[in-house]
């Protein structure tokens, strides 16, 4: 099967509010989530709690818990990126275990890891960080998935609007305090791409060693050959 | 030149700490930054920030933002994903007026957006929420191009030991209330690859429908090709 490049499917991808009823294959939806927990994470503790939505009565829950919208509702797969605030705990000596048996961490690097990161997580729950580190491990697994389904002909629509409290509830989690949701991802077959609304212009959002500072436009010279058109 | 494909990039893909010098080359680090930006983000207000520290004396600065770690002094470039938390209320006219020009969204639609999306990004702000939200969209455009990368033949590193009020301070931004830092991204040429330390099996970290209910490991029959050794 043809899998589009990185470059390709970041150009390619929208996001699809139209889907298709036909489900996802289950070989290459177990191929997604094999990709999706491949995300670096901080000292590699893999905090996602990723939950693979697809019965109808599932999906109508967590349409509820998105204002209604529609593209839950109609995605044949939704992935829910909940997180486990106090997983590390348990799950610290058989990460570092593994790291050890396939040789990728040396014994000293691991005895570090086992003293050090405790600590560091300890401070990040003192400082009422652990969510947001949380968070942001999430939603790395949450776009590599995203892209790697459309490389493989699927669509996706990465989720802002949700209550919590309502998709803790549609997955099994209401009143559980271990649990965040970092994101929502629908995955399907599109039924309709909407055109893209297009970007700032890069000037407004991307700077030069400083804030303020705009990345300069002089290198034109050095540019790439996949920023030509595809026809080229 | 070619560009590797999601799944390949997302497999090959470690978290490199041993760069060379070399530059990346200016053509290919404004093509990584195009398709940075491409990144989805909620109503498409790109909260992003995005400073490219190449300069010797900013990478030192950002160093010790990062407890010395040594990857931050030794890329050639560091992208720092900061983010504008008011910067919405004068991108929203420009995104929607480029929006309706490029047919992408309807009129309706954009009178919607130009009278909702006021009201949420208050609520948003009246409930703490907004830097969670600038968070999410900044680490799904750094995803981006930590795949991107990777799939052009560089190595990155993402971070997430550094400290706030430093990282300001290196881009300029010290004591900017407005401004946030979501995550850091190392970029180069590797001078040393790791092996992969493994992840959690995914019966731990993947669920079918409700969180507790592992995903099921029945559907070998449906195993995508793109599963099978490279070498197959």
């Amino acid at each position: 099967m043809h899998a589009l490049s990185v470059p390709e499917a970041i150009r390619q991808r929208r996001s699809v509010r139209r889907f298709q009823s036909a489900p996802v294959p289950p070989g290459l939806l177990r191929e997604l989530l094999e990709l999706t927990v491949a995300a670096p994470s901080s000292w590699n503790f893999q905090p996602w709690r990723i939950v693979v939505v697809t019965a109808e009565a599932q999906r109508a829950a967590l349409q509820r818990s998105c204002y209604g919208q529609r593209q839950v509702g109609e995605a044949p797969v939704t992935l829910v990126f909940a997180f486990s605030n106090s997983g590390w705990r348990e799950d610290l000596e058989p990460m570092v275990a593994q790291a050890e048996v396939r040789e990728a961490w040396s014994p000293d690097y691991c005895a570090g890891v086992r003293s050090r990161a405790p600590q560091q997580q300890e401070n990040l729950e003192r400082r009422g960080q652990m969510r947001e580190f949380n968070i942001r491990d999430s939603v790395v697994a949450a776009t590599q998935v995203m892209l790697a389904a459309e490389s493989l002909g699927l669509a996706t629509c990465m989720m802002s609007g949700w209550q919590e409290d309502l998709v803790k509830e549609a997955i099994g989690a209401a009143g559980d305090k271990d649990i965040g949701i970092a994101v929502l991802l629908e995955i399907g077959y599109a039924a309709e791409v909407p055109r893209s609304p297009g970007r700032l212009p890069l000037s407004h959002t991307v700077f030069l060693e400083r804030l303020g500072l705009p990345y300069p436009n002089d290198d034109a010279a050095g540019v790439s050959p996949l920023l030509r058109e595809p026809d080229e």
